[in-house]
C-alpha cells in the first residue's frame, strides 16, 4: 500500500500520508469518524503506539481532530488544504509607535450594527450566558440591595477573588485569593503590569504579530516596543528574545501563549517553560495575556505561563470579557511579586472595580455555571471558526493562507503578497463589512498583506455573502 | 449702640458686630430668623444696601446663613465660634512624592464595618437613592437583556452622555454629548487628563492642601507636584501660581474649586475666572476636579471652571460616586481640545466603561430623579456636617479650628500646634475609629497637625462617642 518514495519517512508519517490521501480522494469525508486506534493498528500491522503517532501527525497537519472520549474525526478537508500563514524571522529593533488614528475609527465602525462584525474581537450575544447572568443579577439586587453603596478597594471583592483562585487551578496555577487583583478587563491588567515593572522610555519585548491593545498600551505609556518574531507553533524566537534582553535591556516581555491573538495557537508546555526560564534568568518580568485561554476548542484548559513561574516574575492577566460579556468590564491579574505595587496603581487610577459585576460573576463561577458555559461555548466557537475558514478558502484568491487556531475567535489571514490589508479594510468598510488590517498587529509596519477576521458571531448567510464580497475586493486591494 | 473702638471700621461691619454680639449673648438663637433687610435698615438707620452688606459680612463670619426666598437665619452659634483653620502662605517647590504606604492601610481599614467611618470619603448607603436605582436596574435588565453584551467604546454610551450634557448646563457649561467621555469615576478622568497633557518628569501645580488621590495620581505617573498655597476663600495664591508657571514650566494645574476636598469652600466666580484666565495666558491645561460640586448645601449649583474656558484648555472631571453610589464606578470628563487624545488613552487603558451602570444612571438623570435626589441629599448633608462640627467643637481641645464647608462631606480640622494628625490616626484606629491624617493632603509633609473627617454617614450616638474619644486622644497624640 505504501508508495516507495515515502519509505524513508518514519513509519507513522507513511501511515499518516496514506490516510491523508484517502481524505483528499474523498474516501474519508469531513465529519467521518476515523478508524479506532485498534482497527488502524490491525489494518496497517503496526503497534497501537505507532497508530497513535500517525493520528497525532494527522491532527497536527489538520486532517483529523481529536474529540475527547470519542476518538479522531476527519476535519473539513477543503479548508485544511489551505496552508497557514508563513513565518518570517526578522531582526528585532526597539521602535516607538505613533498614535494609531485608525484605532478610533475601527472602534466606531465596530459599534455600528449595520456593519458585518469581522473587526473588533467581540463575540455575538448569542454566545454569552445572558439569561443566566441576568437571573443572577436580579437575584443579587434583591438579596443585596446595597450592592454598589461602597468601594471594593484593591485587590477587589473577596468572594470573586476566591472563585478566581479556584478557577486558576485549571490553568495549573496554585494561587490564593490574596494573589489576585480584580481589574476592568485584561487591558487594565496589562496597563497596571506595565506601569508596575517599567517606565517611560523602557524597552518592552512583544510577540510579532501581537494584539494591538498591547502595542497601543506600551506606546501610550511612552515605552518602546521590541517585536520578536513569533512562530505559530514554537512561539517567540527565544534566541532573538535573549539577544534583545542582552542588547536592548528589555524591562518586560508581554506574551500571549494560549489561543494567541491573532495567530490562534496554543504554545506547547515545553516552550512555555523555556520562555519563563529564559526571562527569569534575566530577571525580566513576564506579562502574560491569557484573555482567550479558556476558549480552547478541545482538550484540557492549557496551562498559563504563570504555572511555570518560580520567582514571582510572571504577571498573569485574564478577562471575562471574551467569555461572559464585555460590558461587565471584569478581568483579573495575578501580579506575583508586583502585587502591592499593582494594587496601589489600581487605587490611584480607577480606585476600584464595579461592585455588581463582581458579585454576579463570583456567583456564576461558584454555581458551576461558568464551567458548563465554557464547554458549550468552546464547541460552538470551533464550528463557527471552521465555517469562516472554509468560506475564506472558497472565496479568497489563490495564495491566501489561513491560520488554524486552537481556540478563541480569531483567524489570521495572509493575503497574496501584493494585496494590501489596509486597502481591503477601507474597501470592505464601504460595503459595511469591518475587518482589521494586519498592520495594527505590528509597531513597525509588518503584516501589510494580512488581515484579522473575528469569528465571534454565529455563522449566517449574510456572513457568507460578506466573505464572498471580501474575496472579490481582494483583487482590487493592491 | 455701637462701641466707640469700632467707629473706624466700615459701617456695615459695625452693624454686623453688634448683631454678632446679640448672637453671642443669646438674644438671637440658632435657627432664629434675622430681621428683614428693611427692618434692619430702619432699626440701624442705614440704607438697604448697607444692611445687606452687614448680613453678607455676618454670613461670611459664620453667624448667619442665607436661605433662598426666605432671608437670613442665625447659624448654630457654638460651632460657629470655633475658628476656621489658619491659612499659611508657603513658597512652592517641585517635589517628588514617595509611595504612600499608609494609603493601602487606610483603604483596608475603611472597608471594615467594625470601624467608625470618618476616614475615606464615602457616604452612608442611607444617603444614596438605592431603592430607585435598583428599580431602574431591574427594569432595564428586563427591557434590555443584552445590556452588557457589547463594549461601550470611548467616548461611552450616547444616552448617558446626552444626559450629562444637559446636567452640565447647571454648571454653566454648554457641552454637547460629543464633548463628554464616560470614565470609571473622577479619578480615572483625572488620570486620563494628566496623561493627555503631561508626561513623566513634568511639573503639575496643585492646591495645598488637596485631595490625596490627585497627589497620588501625579506621583504614580512620575510627574512632579508643585503645591500652591490655597486660601479657603480666595483659592490658590494666583501670584504664586503665576511664578510657578514661569519658573518651573508647569505643564498642568489641577484645581478643586467647588466644595473643595478637604477645605470645603466654593471659590467665588471672580476667582474662578481669574484662575482660568491666568492658566490660559500661559497655555497651561487646567484639570478641574468637580466630584462634590453638586452637593453644595444651599443656593445654585456653583459654576465649573470649565464654564469660563475660552480656549478648550479646561478638562472637567466629575463623578457620580459621591452622589449615587461609588460601586457603579461612573464618572465623566469634558476634555476640551484634548478630547480625542483622552478617548484614545481610555481605549488603551480600560477600553470602555461598564454598560449597565451607564444605562441605569442615564435613566435616573433623564427621569428627573437625580435632581430630586440632590435636593434631599444636600439638606441631609448640611445637617450631618454641622452635627459633626458641633461635636468636634465640644470635645476637641482648645485651639482646634474647623473648616466651614459650603458643600460635600468633609471637615478639615486643625489641631493645636503640637498635636500629630498621624499619631491621632494611629491611636484612633486602635479604638476602631478611622480618620485621615492631614499629611496625606500634601506632597511635602505639610499639615502635620491636621486631620480630615468624613461626615458622609448619618449622625448617631456611636459617632458622638467616637468624637468624644477622638477629642480625648488628641491630648496624647503629641
Amino acid at each position: 500500500m505504501r508508495a516507495s518514495a515515502e519509505r524513508n519517512a518514519p513509519l507513522y508519517i507513511q501511515i499518516g500520508k496514506s490516510l491523508a490521501r484517502q481524505v483528499a480522494m474523498g474516501t474519508l469525508r469531513a465529519g467521518d469518524r476515523a478508524p479506532s486506534l485498534r482497527q488502524l493498528s490491525r489494518q496497517q500491522r503496526v503497534s497501537i503506539s505507532t497508530a497513535l503517532q500517525a493520528y497525532l501527525w494527522l491532527e497536527n497537519q489538520g486532517y483529523l481532530e481529536a474529540r475527547p472520549q470519542s476518538g479522531f474525526y476527519v476535519r473539513t478537508p477543503f479548508a485544511s488544504l489551505v496552508p497557514e500563514p508563513q513565518f518570517e524571522d526578522k531582526k528585532s529593533q526597539p521602535a516607538r509607535m505613533g498614535t494609531n488614528a485608525i484605532l478610533a475609527e475601527i472602534m466606531e465602525t465596530t459599534s455600528d450594527p449595520a456593519n458585518i462584525p469581522f473587526g473588533a474581537g467581540v463575540a455575538g450575544s448569542e454566545l454569552f450566558p445572558i439569561r443566566k447572568l441576568n437571573l443572577i443579577l436580579r437575584r443579587k439586587i434583591r438579596q443585596q440591595p446595597l450592592h454598589s453603596a461602597h468601594y471594593d478597594f484593591p485587590p477587589g471583592a473577596e468572594p470573586l477573588r476566591r472563585q478566581i483562585a479556584r478557577h486558576a487551578l485549571s490553568m495549573g496555577c496554585g494561587l490564593s485569593p490574596r494573589d489576585i487583583t480584580v481589574t476592568f478587563g485584561a487591558l487594565e491588567a496589562i496597563n497596571l503590569s506595565l506601569r508596575a515593572v517599567a517606565k517611560r522610555g523602557d524597552a518592552i519585548a512583544v510577540e510579532s504579530p501581537t494584539y494591538f491593545g498591547i502595542l497601543g498600551s506600551v506606546a501610550s505609556l511612552g515605552m518602546k516596543v521590541i517585536e520578536i518574531s513569533t512562530h505559530p507553533q514554537a512561539g517567540m524566537n527565544l534566541d532573538e528574545l535573549e539577544r534583545a534582553i542582552r542588547k536592548h535591556r528589555v524591562k518586560a516581555c508581554v506574551a500571549v501563549t494560549n489561543c494567541h491573538n491573532p495567530l490562534g495557537y496554543v504554545l506547547p508546555d515545553k516552550y512555555k517553560k523555556s520562555l519563563v526560564e529564559l526571562t527569569a534568568r534575566g530577571n525580566v518580568p513576564l506579562i502574560e495575556d491569557d484573555a482567550y485561554g479558556d476558549l480552547v476548542y478541545s482538550g484540557d484548559r492549557p496551562r498559563a505561563l504563570k504555572s511555570f513561574d518560580r520567582k514571582g516574575l510572571v504577571l498573569l492577566c485574564c478577562s471575562f470579557s471574551k467569555i461572559l460579556s464585555p460590558g461587565y468590564r471584569l478581568g483579573w491579574l495575578a501580579a506575583g511579586r508586583f502585587r502591592d505595587e499593582v494594587n496601589r496603581l489600581k487605587l490611584l487610577s480607577t480606585v476600584a472595580s464595579a461592585s455588581l459585576s463582581q458579585i454576579v460573576v463570583a456567583e456564576f463561577l461558584e454555581s458551576g455555571g461558568y464551567d458548563r458555559h465554557l464547554k458549550k461555548m468552546r464547541g460552538t466557537l470551533a464550528g463557527q471558526v471552521e465555517g469562516v475558514r472554509q468560506a475564506i478558502a472558497k472565496y479568497f484568491p489563490k495564495g491566501t493562507r489561513i491560520s488554524r487556531p486552537a481556540g478563541g475567535y480569531m483567524l489570521w489571514v495572509e493575503l497574496p503578497a501584493k494585496t494590501s490589508g489596509l486597502k481591503l479594510y477601507r474597501a470592505a468598510l464601504a460595503e459595511h463589512i469591518t475587518i482589521l488590517p494586519g498592520t495594527l498587529f505590528s509597531a513597525t509596519g509588518r503584516y501589510q498583506n494580512y488581515i484579522r477576521i473575528n469569528c465571534g458571531h454565529t455563522w449566517s448567510e449574510s456572513h457568507d455573502r460578506a466573505l464572498l464580497t471580501l474575496g472579490r475586493l481582494c483583487e482590487r486591494a493592491v
